[in-house]
């Protein structure tokens, strides 16, 4: 099991540009509506800050027209090419998801299904242009299945040719059969879930900057 | 999710003997020590009391000597050849496991692995003398896993023979980071919890009663 | 691992009136495309002909417009009441999904994700209108990942209060590193899958025509 | 899903010191029988050699005295302690299991449940003297789980603050249902494994000497 563990500050590697860093939220909530995955993205990000200068843009998938398919470009109003774009400039990727029955959402899973093309469209770079970009994980539930979903997107992130660092994500979920409607409250008060994102943060941003100035440069 | 509901009480088949029921528990403590996963075990067995005249044996598999294999019997010493007899004779099965790191114990997943020489020793039978058996499973962990846990084990269960009635596990898991020393408090306070083992007591018993009268032969 | 076996006869219960059957198919391929999945669930469909009366109906998830979302009804053309209504009505239900990265696809995360809203709106019913339906698993993959599949939306299934008989999937994946476009050659090509279809058809009928006569009745 | 890809080189770090590296091999086969997972492991020792001096040992699990339990030593002849020494000293661990039912065996299960109380022992130390080690992954099968397996290994990994290359894992499964007698044939034939074991070798390597000369060092 996941033993808490309190917070440990660590020296930086030398890199000092800024860090771009896109989330990817599957919640299934919209922009308007709060969202507890997004809340812990957001202490993460937080968290980084402190480390270093960042960029960072959070998407919410649930705003965006992403339709099913296989293709890199499905219809004329499909906004994954825009994404797609956004992921290759990103020097850090969170992909965020709340728990659907022991998985990830239905958001994050149509994301995963469209970087299938990542090789289709780029000819001389496909999940290659991935490679040395550093991924974390973010998931929230009201009960059980965050390793499950974390994990099986490690599985999809690794050989997508991301960087796991030590500690890559941060999770709440609460005891079963509690009412959801107190899941934010449970969660903030949850010291464990503090510590985690702010060692996820940190090792995150020590990975970044050290892939930043020692790349794995194929030829 | 999960979502609480009200236990209801329903009519019985007709059938009115003794059903044979076996508990296979993973957990990793020895008799002598208390096993959230059997207290949630025996809540079931209570349960199930109250719908049928049963007989009941609780194996705790961490005081078997159960070596790792592929054959049907190990070694001189090896007590799996009797609890395969048992399981043989049983109506209803539990396998109930403790969550280690998102998966089922090692004591378990001996069980699974051991089972697979049930085709080689019965060559009239194999996996077929499980058919018409029921199979319940009951999962506890400090935090996480019991879905992927118990989930597993069901596709384990139906490739096996067994039949998996409507609400066939009940489960306990806590929120992350809390102080394992109160596991146990916790879970005995949890009204879902309670009213999963009701249920899933009701649904065994009921399936069990069915299939006594009409079971499945092939020929 | 599964192990294949030779396909057995049995007697099938009295009931003798036709049975709703109905597939959720959340290929990513629209109608006019042929599906891997589809077909094998079509293979089920054949086999239970010879068991039973059926009325069956296949629905394309991707051909049909299901907005992400938390209610019943999320949009004037949303049409998951449609599909809430017939497996309502339906005895046994079919969930076929291709995998991606060791998951079902979005389209059929997002049938799970509204069936959750089934207790809001059947106020005197929810998920117990499931009770007493049978349901089944059929998976296609280019390689790995049937049983993480199959076994997650098991654990939904018994939640939800399906009946899961035993050997209730049927799949097909290839050997990992092959050449997709050859999938369909080499699974029609496979016996082992072709006698999982036939079992998994015989005993979803068995079940569904023995719970037509003898019904868990909650009260 | 996984797409093969040719093998490409790349520019080492600078270390030029000796790598230790560490398999533990979780095959229910003693060393006398031979081993797929161990057959791929070597293969992935094989190609580090190509880019580090390397010292490594091949733990077979099936021939340990492991006991199950929650302590440091759980008996008098309890090999388990000299393995977490083993751990302690090495850069590179790689976790090498057979799938059994969707997961890693009882003997790499066993390893994992014994891993927790690396904090009980070295108090000045625990999970974060694995800090800077790299691990990689080895997953053989007959058919289907291997993702399962290995991203339910990640997950735990990435806990035990253990870091994730890209590509950090091989696996070899063949196609459901066909002869387990074969295995060993399909597997040595399989041109996308040789290359998944050469990047992973690479890869594996490269973090490694990356690590050595900038460690996440705590204060």
């Amino acid at each position: 099991m996941y033993h808490p563990k309190p917070y440990q500050k660590c020296e930086m590697p030398e890199f000092s540009g800024t860090l771009g860093v896109l989330v990817l939220n599957g919640s299934l909530k919209h922009k308007s509506e709060s969202s507890n995955t997004e809340e812990l993205a957001e202490l993460v990000i937080e968290n980084m800050k402190s480390h270093s200068e960042i960029d960072y843009e959070i998407i919410r998938l649930a705003d965006k027209n992403i339709p099913a398919g296989l293709g890199f470009k499905e219809s004329e109003d499909d906004e994954w090419p825009k994404i797609a774009e956004k992921i290759k400039k990103a020097d850090i990727v969170l992909f965020a998801s709340p728990i659907w029955w022991g998985g990830r959402s239905s958001l994050m899973q149509r994301i995963i299904e469209r970087m299938d093309a990542f090789d289709e469209e780029y000819i001389h770079g496909g999940r290659n242009t991935l490679l040395n970009k550093v991924a974390g994980i973010v998931i929230t539930g009201s009960e059980d299945g965050a390793q499950a979903t974390l994990s099986s997107l490690m599985s999809m992130l690794t050989f997508m040719n991301f960087a796991l660092p030590p500690q890559c994500a941060a999770y709440w979920v609460g005891e079963v059969g509690q009412d959801p409607k107190d899941d934010r409250e449970r969660r903030l008060k949850n010291k464990a879930v503090e510590n985690m994102a702010k060692t996820m943060a940190r090792n995150l941003v020590f990975y970044a900057k050290l892939l930043k100035d020692h790349p794995i440069i194929e030829k």
